[in-house]
């Protein structure tokens, strides 16, 4: 089962990376958040843990489904863990923005996501994301906050 | 069963207002945005759909759980009155900030919700949110994304 789930996990991956068409303005502010929105795709799809959480800024906070508010990062780890745990996502950003002063930034677009369900079927979710950057001292982007949720009806 | 409601949504929001203190450091531009975060509640929780649209910006998004992104305001109008339809909303901002270039903010924090299920009884959610905040040209801060989901596990 658990080839099998990978297998679909990787056909939902590849239907969701060609059907969309990332936008760029060359050299602004909003490409560096968007490229931080990529690397951090990239390290939490390949479900590194600590890569993933190394995303997030000191005080961030993931708003996950299904959860209270995780903030710091000991509580992150644990709320990445366990969306690990669920299954497999990818995600891209359709839109991304940054302050005038460059020190908060969005990204925000769509998700899919591929998970075994209660009686260990496998299934598929899509849903959206907003994510707040904030600028370190030492000019990388970090999360503030994440946050997501289906756009499929209750179940 | 509308009045047992009505009276039932008004004990949460008795309940939620006394157990939370805001915190308000004065004059700053987190102000700012925590005191359109309290305007927006007090137009949303009366159920007043033109004052609740005229928060968002033009392009502004909302991002409400089983739905897709609802993005300007005709879309964002039917995202709301979807909302009151379902029950009754009431939010606290715990956390609220500004860039320093003072044109784009966040308030988050939990929401409380009464609503009634799929039988008709009378049932409660709680959960979080994040809204960002963009300053317009008269210097009015309107929703440029708000979003939400429950804390609460899948029924």
């Amino acid at each position: 089962m658990k080839t099998r789930y990978g297998i679909y996990a990787g056909l939902v991956f590849l239907a969701f990376s060609t059907g969309t068409a990332p936008v760029h303005a060359a050299g602004s502010a909003a490409d560096e958040v968007r490229a931080a929105d990529d690397a951090w795709l990239k390290v939490y799809s390949a479900k590194d843990l600590d890569k993933s959480v190394a995303f997030f800024d000191e005080r961030g906070s993931m708003l996950a489904p299904n959860a209270p508010i995780a903030t710091g990062k000991p509580a992150v780890a644990k709320a990445i863990a366990r969306d690990f745990a669920a299954g497999s996502v990818i995600w891209h950003a359709d839109k991304a923005g940054v302050a005038r002063s460059g020190d908060l930034g969005y990204t925000s677009g769509t998700y899919k996501s591929a998970f075994k369900d209660s009686s260990g079927r496998s299934s598929v979710d899509n849903g959206k994301y907003l994510t707040m950057w904030k600028k370190q001292k030492d000019g990388a982007w970090k999360v503030l906050f994440d946050m997501f949720n289906t756009d499929l009806p209750p179940s």
